[in-house]
């Protein structure tokens, strides 16, 4: 199949459940709740060696948020129900609070399946000097006071199972074609609600492998993948063709598997945008890890 | 003592040693070298409830840099050098490896007490792979494949005893005054060598106490300094003057104690030009706990 | 009349007709876009001195753009439709078809009035190399080879009579708790359609009167205002009252009145919610010069 | 000739005189500068059909400013004395003036030549209201009071023959390589001082050639260079090599030459780091209208 001349491969990204929170982060200016939102998603690639999955989704204009005020909606990522719990306390409290004017508001929504007390633990950090209001929906929201004026935190976040490790590779006939095309896809995804790309500005350089194959490295869970490696292209037998010279992947995480699709579908109509894009194709492990299974093809 | 107008308080900021990493990244563009750089240095404002303290120290021109293209220079630190050497390979491993065109350097030079062998283990991620070169300097690099082309990293990265907690506090007539006078402070210090300002966009909008006061309360290790919120102003015995109703902390952690002076002596002056500061004071402990007793009165 | 506790005066906003065109600039990438479009709407704050008045007003996601990529819509407009001709072709000839990757459409679609053959003109550039198709909507587009590829542009461009000077003035008790809110308002102003905000930063510093009172300056057409000046508040009879120390004001232009309003009613809600604002008014002549009155508060 | 593997031309960019300004304009924090000096040099590309040719040169941090704020150094360039006057008057008077809390400095210092009053001339707008001071250095600086405070600016502006018209072409294996090699080189150009890059993102996508061939076209003046544009390569007698699919120009004005010639060297260093560049060459008409010849292989 083609799309746009660039071939898309019969095959497909195998993603994971992985517990997500959603939450809105506002501030007197875009720029300072920016600032707070960039900070509590850094270190935060994948979880294999960073302590969580996370992004920013979007930006969300003063009149569409409680407060009136700009914001950007990020979300948080991680295995475990109690390891996201620890993390959105952390980056919160410690990324988010400490950040001037901002305010947190839970943003899953109906979506969420589970409530986690974030806004409930965090507040103790007023030393009962905290505030507490019930909107006109029902919510509960903290007023701490700091230097900087009052923080604001709603009481519950919500969180739900959503899915990780959504994915497609971009192969171009240069690095520059690969990595200009998977700037542009980042791009295109930024415009997809409920989904994040976790990696550095959204891409990922360096693909992996499960294990090793030099026996004396034996003590590595996990190493590159030698046959996408474009420098490596005559020297293994590689996966690469001929007229392939970068590779970049996009790694998605979202809210539910039908927003990691949309995230998908539009990042690769944009990449096949650029000049130079040869091949589109995905990452997965056969069918034998993860829970969802989606085909690039049938996303067309 | 007055600086263009605005009190300096006669007191000190009292800083802590911190082990220090100061490591250049450089990549293709001058922006994706900020991508791996934010993202290496996120979740890191206070090693409290952050895994670390970081920032990105400054910019270095292409025509400065080892392999002649725009990078980076940022500051990972931790209070144990355990600690620092597990950041930096979580750090550089996930958030810089993964970038594109990314490459890692040591920027510590002559300064460092110790060497930690960073590079020399995340080579082992090629798989046999890698490749190594030895400069007319006698620094040994690495090169890992990856899928976009191939990461470089030094094998040694060096560190020391740097200073943690150099730091000033800006007290304005507004909230805005005062939040402006931080943010040109964050500039001003941006151009002192050796330094970082760990906290989001620099800044520090809530002050903690050791402890806590409501006996309720108990189980918290830190509360808000109540005493320097301008909302509790009226209701608490305050620190804060009546006509100061907007109050920011500038956080600066460096590789020694001269150039945490430089850096908040920079920092004070660049506020001071900010209509509406009134006053400039510095947090401390009575002297008791940190081994650096910086005297904002002296910086100038 | 307040406004979350803002006083809104009783009083209008005098805008005038202005030729106005909107068009939609794509690029391969996000940022290829905005410098394109930076760079065509700069020197452009006020005919009054300017040759145009111009600015962004709208990121396009790829999903929305006819050729599937990034773009940013701009406005530009001129008192006459000859010079709004002359500036069209000057500045997308040499700010927009010299930028790398870029296209150009009509974004005024059926708001015009009139068509302008901008197109037309500037493909003579491709000295007959140049390309023409037609679209399924029965557009035509050109496609004018250059050394990045090709340059396309639609053949004709939309334009009708706009509206210019829209106003409003922010008064807050220190001058820069009125600059962030300037800056809040001309975020907020950004997600209002069909709308822009001339001037630096879309804020004026400087407010005008017509001529000036001082006898040796009768040379001079306009003089600062110097009744709204904070730093001569003591010394002249001052518009502004004792507790305010900072002005600025929000100039809008817009495809038609309706926008104009818009953009008025969520630039001062935005405004408002900065601590420090304590008073928001509008610029006019009485009603003598503008055609366009907007009252401020029949806004909200 | 070859440098980092590509090859260099042995050819020359041929340069021409032009009067230029070198002005420092400060701001409260390095936003508000830099969105004074954007505009201010919006819509500058080249004197054909643009006003004037400007950019921004540096970040001058607030420790090396004369009133300790940050700044950026604008360049402003026209083949006219008394055109360079008229844009200076009104791109510092309509695009600085009314930016929020800017000042004007001359920054020529004693390169300058000749000096311009333009300082003098746009303190007229205070309508007497302004003040005058002298420096410790004996330079007059006005204060004209607007509403955001005091505007100050320098009352000569110093000038000089500098050089427009430096360049050199990127030619590269795909589009999307040359263009990152472009950027590159604008990003290590901005380390050079005394030089900018004055068209969109200091990079040309168009390349000209005087006149037409097409003989229906026989009103241009000037029309695509039809043997540089990669899309025409086997339609016209091309001067593209079958390699070669994308080319870009980086034209520089500057100071004087040695600036220039450095600026051309720091690009073209930083270009031929980019995977997938080919070739480097520059522009010229033969030597018989430009005064300065700047040969490439000379500059290594």
């Amino acid at each position: 199949m083609e799309l746009n001349g660039v071939a898309i491969d019969n095959t497909f990204a195998e993603g994971f459940p992985i517990w997500t929170s959603r939450i809105l982060i506002t501030a007197a200016t875009e720029r300072l709740a920016k600032v707070a939102a960039t900070e509590a998603t850094g270190f935060a690639c994948s979880v294999i060696m960073c302590p969580a999955e996370a992004g920013i989704e979007k930006y969300v204009a003063p009149t569409e948020t409680p407060d009136g005020r700009p914001g950007y909606i990020v979300e948080i990522c991680h295995p475990k129900k109690s390891g996201l719990e620890h993390q959105l306390l952390e980056r919160l409290g410690q990324c988010v609070l400490t950040a001037p004017t901002t305010a947190v508001y839970d943003a899953m929504g109906e979506d969420a399946e589970e409530q986690l007390k974030v806004g409930f633990k965090l507040k103790f950090f007023g030393d009962g000097y905290e505030t507490k209001e019930k909107t006109e929906e029902g919510k509960v929201i903290y007023s701490v006071p700091i230097m900087g004026g009052d923080f604001k935190i709603e009481s519950k976040l919500g969180i739900k199972k959503g899915v990780a490790g959504g994915n497609f590779f971009i192969m171009a006939d240069s690095n520059m074609s690969a990595l200009n095309a998977a700037e542009v896809a980042v791009d295109a995804i930024y415009n997809v609600e409920k989904t994040i790309t976790p990696f550095p500005g959204g891409i990922v350089a360096s693909g992996s492998k499960v294990g090793y194959t030099n026996p004396k490295y034996s003590f590595m869970a996990a190493t590159t993948n030698e046959k996408m490696c474009p420098t490596l292209k005559d020297s293994v037998e590689s996966s690469i063709p001929a007229e392939i010279n970068g590779v970049y992947e996009i790694v998605i995480d979202g809210v539910d598997e039908e927003a990691v699709k949309a995230a998908m579908k539009a990042g690769i109509a944009a990449a096949t945008k650029i000049p130079g894009v040869k091949q589109i194709t995905a990452g997965n492990y056969g069918g034998k890890l993860g829970k969802y299974q989606i085909q690039l093809q049938e996303l067309f």
